[in-house]
Formats: structure tokens, C-alpha cells, sequence
């Protein structure tokens, strides 16, 4: 992408202001498409952006790094930051607005209250990340609440955070269309991510592994094989085979729930997390029987 | 108030047809305001809904007896309910609408969501009742999404319940104005509630205690007492006078976090729940220093 010239993008850091020019919006009769982020924006948060400015007059996009959703030993200060890059991205994309408010704004004093929903957490990163979802079911739906929003745009890349978001919001009833977008990847198969960045080049080529061993569990299930132990077996073997990974799960669900099936049929989710050196990065597949 | 006349309300069984019914008036431009409840209404409730016909163009009140905010051992079975005894008091008081909701609709398969907060639910009804205020924070938030209200109107009677939804959806930016109402009293001091259709007519005698009680502690204060554990036992030996009481609790807590103070000065909640009998009633008064 071209970030050549300076970003004219409009920046609002409170929610007042970004509750005034929704709601001026919505006066003139625009409907809005939301595309909550983590900023550090590659081509799978443009595609979200995309996707929303095809469907919507008007789009906000919020780069808010959610302390609320990492552990204490996790890389909430180190995750990376680069405004004048997002910036750019939006633009580039077609968004219109970036909501980026400190986090003081979003967490006030006797900050106590928080949106859980426990079936789809229950597995994957759920189960090694237990605070999570949780922190992330609270900024989505902070946002959803700010934002007011006709649609908002998930990436697949993480597919259970998208099946938390649409059953919270569910269950919740939270007037908002949730949109799933497909997983965006480098031309050698990495899924995009932010934090691929934190990668060494010898890491980095280790790192396709993960795509490569999805595609096996793909091919297997393509050609018949309907047993999860079977699929999670190639899998991990593959993942094994490249020294600098080490496997933190390898899983077969439903995708509708995130919990684990006796046979692969419907809508199922393989999705895997492997540490590449001391980076975890996550990836799967959605395929449906 | 006059029940006679067969009521006309307009009572919506379906999150669908409430949701278009808003949205119709909203084109219109008109405001809404929304208060819910639990049904079987009295006075306390039609206060409510007409500062809400004061303050709004529409009002919709909400009659779901909430099974997530009742525990196993809980009344939720035998929680009154007449439903066109309440057609006729949200008509009399002004009320635009009635959302009647079966169970399932508000919660359907796979439900596992909720909102809870942590620091104004810790004491009083709280402590004795963990899983209550959980149901009532996932419900309201549920209905405002449903209802997408400008303004909801609460009593004070519930004024940890109070201070909890305005707790919740302050920090979860609901774009609502919480409106706080007054305790309505029967001509005796009895604070009004539907549980007490409950008391024999022995019990209803003895209920009086609670606002007799409360009323020495309210002058204990005025006279300069600061010192919560003294009005404490000042309310707690006047409750046991009373042969058919059993206190379950006596407390005095800041009103905006609910929780105890070493002097009083502020905003203070001094609130009680005492067992007439079998039935669990309680009253409170709230005083500014």
C-alpha cells in the first residue's frame, strides 16, 4: 500500500466526539459500518475496511489496544503501535473516521463491569487464555455501544473470537449485523497478523508451517477422512516436523459453538496456535460438509 | 386506580415486532422512554411510567418476569403475575406498550451469555443473593438493546439494583439516561412491592416495622449521628421489637459504589431486608450530607 503522502484521516480520541458525528450522520440518513482493530493495520484489517465501505455509506475504524484482554505476563506494552501508519492504512481503504480514545477514557475510575459469554471460550485460546474473551467481549461491546453501528467486520484469522463476538452479541441482542471476512495471507501462506512482526527471518520462514499443515488436515478431510483424532494427528506430525514450532493446540469443533465433535460434518472449525521461538500465532480453516 | 374498563394496550409478544414498532417512531422522530419491570404493577411502577410520559413522546414497559435473576430456591414460579391487571394500570399511567416476552425468546438455545459488575453488587442483596444481580444486569442490557430506550426509569426502592444498572451501563456506555424515581409508600409507610401480595393480613401489620425503623435511623442522622454501626443498631434493635421480623440485613453504604463507609458524609444508602414470615421485603432511604 502507498503511505507516501500525510494522512488527512479524521483522529477522535473521545467518545463524545465520535457519538456526535455518528449521530450527525444518522441524521442525514447514512448507515455505518464499523471495523473494530487492534491498529497496526496490515491488509486483513484493509480488507475488513473494504468490506465495510462496499456495504455502508460511512466507516469508523477503532485502533484502541484493550488492556482488558491481556494477561498480566502477555505483550500489552510491547504489542505494536504505529498511528501515522494506521493512519494511512484507512485511507487507503476507504474508512472515514479512527476512533483511538486513551485508555482512561474507555476504563473511568470504578471501572466494574464486564460482557462474558462462556460455551465458545470454553476451548483453544479460551482454555490457555482465561481472561481473553472476556476482555474482549467487554471492548466489543463498549464499542458496539459507542459506535452504534449497522455492521461490524470480524477477520476468519480468529475464528473463535468471531464465534464469541456473534454469540455474545446474540445473546445480548445487540442491534448490529456481524460480518465474517476471509483470512487474508502473505504470497508464501502466513496468515496476516500484527504480530508476525515480532518474527526474526529464520523464524519467519518457520512460520509457514502452520499453513502448510492446515492445508494436509484440508486435503484429508476434502478426501473422506471424517474422524478428528485422525486430522489433529497430521497435523500436529507436520507442525513437529519444523523445529523452531512448538504446538500450543491443535483442534477439530463445531464452528457454531467451539466445542469439540465425534465426527467431522457441518460446519467445522480446525484451528491451531503454535509458538514460532516466543511468538504464538494462530491459523486455521473453516470447511463445511 | 380504575381496572374496569378491558384495556386497549397494545401488547408485543416478539423482540421483532418491539424492535419495528421503535423504529417506526423513531423515523417519526419521537423520543423513548422505557421502564421495565416485572410485572404485576402498583403504584410504584405507574410512577414510573408517567414521569416517563412526562419526559418522553413514547413509553414502553417491559412486564418479563426475568427467570435468570431468581436462584433455584428462589420465587420465580409463584412470582405474581395478571396480565390484565397490568394492561390496565400501563394504560391508566400513560404507557404506549406493552413487551411480554415468552422465556425462550429472551433466551434461546446455546444462551450463555451475560453482564455482570463486580464492586456495587458485593453487599446487601448481593452477599446473600450471588447469582441475582448478574440476571438482572444481562436482562436490562439486554432490553435496551431491544428497546434502544433515550431514557429508563428505575425505583429507588431497589436502590442497589439502581446503582448497579447505572454502574453497568456506565461502563458499558449503553446509550441511555438512567432516571432514578422515588419510593412510592402505602398510607401506613409500607414501601410499595409486588411481593407483598405475600403477607397475611398479621404480616402486613408487621411490615410496617421496616419503615418505622428506618425512620429512627433517618433522625438519628439528622440529629448528627455519623457513625454507620450506631445507626445500625439503632434500626436493628427497632426491627427486632417487632416478634414476626427477622433481619436479614442492616447496612449503610456510599450510594454510588455500594460499599461501607467509616463515617457518613456524602451520598449515603442506608437499606435493609427483612423476612416477614416467609416473605423477604426491603426498604431504604437515601440522605446527602
Amino acid at each position: 500500500m502507498n503511505m507516501q503522502k500525510a494522512s488527512t484521516m479524521k483522529l477522535v480520541k473521545t467518545i463524545e466526539e465520535i457519538r456526535s458525528q455518528v449521530a450527525a450522520w444518522r441524521k442525514e440518513g447514512l448507515s455505518i459500518g464499523f471495523v473494530p482493530t487492534m491498529g497496526y493495520l496490515h491488509e486483513g484489517h484493509q480488507s475488513l475496511i473494504r468490506k465495510s465501505r462496499e456495504q455502508n455509506d460511512r466507516t469508523v475504524v477503532s485502533v484502541f489496544v484493550n488492556p482488558m484482554q491481556f494477561a498480566p505476563n502477555e505483550d500489552f506494552e510491547a504489542y505494536p503501535r504505529d498511528m501515522a501508519h494506521d493512519m494511512a492504512a484507512v485511507e487507503e481503504a476507504g474508512g472515514d473516521i479512527i476512533f483511538n480514545p486513551e485508555p482512561s477514557e474507555m476504563y473511568p475510575s470504578h471501572f466494574t463491569s464486564f460482557i462474558d459469554t462462556t460455551e465458545t471460550t470454553e476451548l483453544l485460546c479460551g482454555a490457555v487464555r482465561p481472561i481473553h474473551f472476556r476482555g474482549v467481549c467487554t471492548v466489543v461491546g463498549k464499542l458496539f455501544n459507542i459506535v452504534c453501528p449497522d455492521r461490524a467486520y470480524f477477520g476468519q484469522k480468529d475464528a473463535q473470537q468471531l464465534a464469541t463476538i456473534r454469540r455474545f452479541a446474540r445473546d445480548l441482542n445487540f442491534p448490529v449485523e456481524i460480518v465474517a471476512c476471509p483470512i487474508v495471507r502473505e504470497s508464501d501462506g502466513l496468515a496476516k497478523s500484527s504480530r508476525n512482526t515480532y518474527l526474526s527471518p529464520a523464524e519467519r520462514q518457520a512460520a509457514t508451517i502452520l499453513s502448510r499443515s492446515l492445508e494436509l488436515g484440508r486435503k484429508a478431510i476434502e478426501n473422506g477422512e471424517r474422524t478428528p483424532g485422525k486430522v489433529i494427528d497430521l497435523i500436529t506430525a507436520s507442525l513437529k516436523s519444523e523445529p523452531l514450532a512448538r504446538v500450543d493446540y491443535v483442534e477439530v469443533v463445531d464452528f457454531e459453538n467451539i466445542q469439540r465433535v465425534e465426527r467431522i460434518e457441518g460446519s467445522i472449525l480446525v484451528a491451531i496456535a503454535v509458538y514460532i521461538g516466543k511468538t504464538r500465532l494462530i491459523d486455521n480453516f473453516i470447511i463445511n460438509l
